[in-house]
């Protein structure tokens, strides 16, 4: 099973930070290994997003500070491959770009931007593939989401997490949790 | 075809100003027919979600103010389904709940809050069911995206919208926009 982790670019402290953590903890929910903020720190969002991680479990990892350049430098190094979501790209409803994403059973490197990117993220010497979650503008939160689900085909939704201090137990009505002491 | 129509509760306008706007374009993109932001009037946003259907196209609706009870009460007087997105609710991907909202065929309202939801939400009172993208905690925006893909399963993604003023022609690489007179 291919891996996939993302790559949060353009992360502005102040303006991205709920986003941010909602970016994190969507690629968490939806089957990522890990997300890495690049170029810039941010403990704040470190902190919610590990503090998730020790209450609901699983191998999650969250880093930042490294440069974007370092990071697909040694993602292509090591022979991963590298999607680019934005809304110019491919359409993955009506092109076969997800069939050739999983046929290459490498794992992939998202790109996820939170303002304008650098051209090169469009050019070869970054992104295998462009990817657009339909032509339409809405929310890298929402497209990422969107990738994952189809990505994993719902194989990410079905459990809980290894290690969990804290469970739901799925209701119709109302909630109902299991805490582990 | 049922319709689809989002409810959004519990927003603050400084500090989920940035997400309710994701939520809006999420919704609009991923073929919800509108969203109403519930109790709160919140300007800015409005104009943001307004200037996107202004280029992009479209039937999209953007309201505001008007109370939960009041949108709940009246969706029902129509034999409309209310859907409430909660990590706690039945998991989509290991229940059949989304093939009993599908088979329905009713329209929809959709609520997603933004902070802790009065429990009333859960009851019989408010919704008909209580549906968890997967039962850990990850955002609204990506909830409400992945709930919209597989309702709609993938045919929102599709082309562009009526109207529109801008549409990409997706792309391998690079941007590609045509823009009418």
């Amino acid at each position: 099973m291919n891996q996939i982790i993302v790559l949060r670019w353009g992360h502005r402290p102040q303006r991205d930070a709920r986003l941010t953590t909602h970016v994190a903890l969507a690629a968490r929910a939806l089957g990522a290994t890990g997300m890495i903020l690049s170029d810039i720190r941010d403990a704040k969002i470190k902190e919610s997003v590990d503090k998730v991680i020790e209450q609901w479990g699983g191998g999650f990892f969250f880093e930042m500070g490294t440069s974007w350049k370092q990071i697909v430098r040694e993602w292509k190094a090591k022979g991963g491959l590298i999607v680019h979501l934005t809304a110019y790209g491919e359409n993955v409803e009506t092109s076969d770009v997800m069939k050739k994403i999983k046929d290459s059973k490498r794992d992939v490197l998202i790109i996820v931007g939170s303002q304008k990117v650098p051209g090169e993220f469009f050019s070869e010497k970054v992104s295998d593939f462009n990817v657009a979650i339909g032509n339409q503008p809405h929310s890298e939160c929402s497209s990422l989401a969107v990738f994952l689900d189809r990505f994993f085909e719902g194989r990410e939704l079905k459990g809980s997490s290894e290690n969990a201090k804290v469970r739901i137990i799925p209701q119709r009505r109302g909630k109902k949790i299991t805490a582990e002491k």
